[in-house]
């Protein structure tokens, strides 16, 4: 992520286009970054998403920048990202991030009927995993407000740094302290809504709030 | 974040550009992710950012692909997104994600000279707070191989999503629980680089590692 443009200066830092690397990067995570185009303008927005097998979904009102770019024929890049770590070097030019991060190209197709349902209740149990049996069923006109959009994991490569800094050689005879400083998002203990009725406990799935792969 | 289409609907998220928020959650962070658009599709990438008063600096190698897109003149969408939470409604529809988000259009500046060194210290600054002292200048080949680009904090705003989940009258009185589980992206212990001299000791400014304004 830093400024390492040579090859041998690359190496912590690996793309990959493996299916399995990216599939726990993306079930990992549960907010994107989405790109379309307007007037020739790149547009960038942070939205929900969810991994149904090989297709992205994401979802929105019917009304949003995202579904009116894939209704008027944009392509979309969407970006999945996970920050692991500060990387201390020696010197500035070495001084980076340890991430893990997934980049998808494609076209999105607008979902309907079961399809759009369905791509619903996944989006849910990607938010918050083992939710979906206690939310009621979406209604009518929950389902009319609501867009799916769903881009096929067919352009699609990862990218990941990780372990200590690579400083240069002569660099490293120093008494500056060079190493990494771990970074989790990590969730806290739940906060019951102040609408919440008397008696109702967290549910398992909650204590602790937790993703797959990272936890299972 | 989540379908939320109408506008009573809409309460809990709010845009601004107010600049005072917009500051303070971009000094929190250290990645952003940038679109740029090149042959009419748009392109997505994470990568390290600081804020210098009212510009955004971005760096990367000479070649990459922001540089050039810079170069070609394509205009920028930058995004810094901070995850505060899951918000756990009662139905689908109402769950979402807090969270505070900013989005920044423009036109990035390739710095030169002075300009680009100064951006160079921004970053190391913004990345790791005081550390900037303890590392080496840089090299004129490390000058020469990194790229340093302004956008301005003209067309800027943020977007903010705080509190409990929001749900639909009709569905408050149910069992289910209802509420939001705090998220953080929480630094750990700094671990040394395997190569570090015998007897540095972890510098102040990581005891523990800390990013302004959220710590101080």
């Amino acid at each position: 992520m830093a400024a390492e443009p040579t090859r041998i200066r690359r190496l912590p830092e690996r793309g990959t286009t493996d299916r399995a690397t990216i599939d726990a990067i993306l079930d990992e995570g549960f907010v994107c970054h989405v790109a379309y185009v307007i007037d020739h303008r790149p547009v960038i927005i942070p939205t929900l998403y969810a991994r149904d097998e090989d297709r992205i979904i994401l979802h929105g009102s019917t009304s949003s920048g995202i579904t009116r770019a894939v209704r008027r024929g944009s392509p979309l890049s969407i970006a999945v990202t996970h920050v692991d770590g500060i990387v201390v070097a020696r010197s500035g030019f070495h001084s980076s991030a340890n991430y893990r991060s997934v980049v998808v190209h494609g076209q999105g197709t607008l979902l309907e009927g079961e399809d759009h349902r369905h791509a619903l209740d996944l989006t849910i149990n990607a938010l918050i995993p083992g939710r979906l049996g206690d939310v009621r069923g979406h209604t009518d006109l929950e389902l009319r407000q609501t867009a799916t959009i769903a881009v096929p994991l067919d352009q699609v490569s990862a990218k990941v740094r990780v372990g200590p800094p690579k400083d240069d050689p002569e660099d490293i005879p120093t008494d500056t302290w060079a190493g990494v400083v771990p970074m989790s998002l990590i969730p806290g203990l739940p906060e019951a809504a102040p609408d919440l009725l008397p008696g109702i406990e967290i549910p398992d799935y909650l204590k602790p709030y937790k993703r797959s792969p990272r936890d299972t």
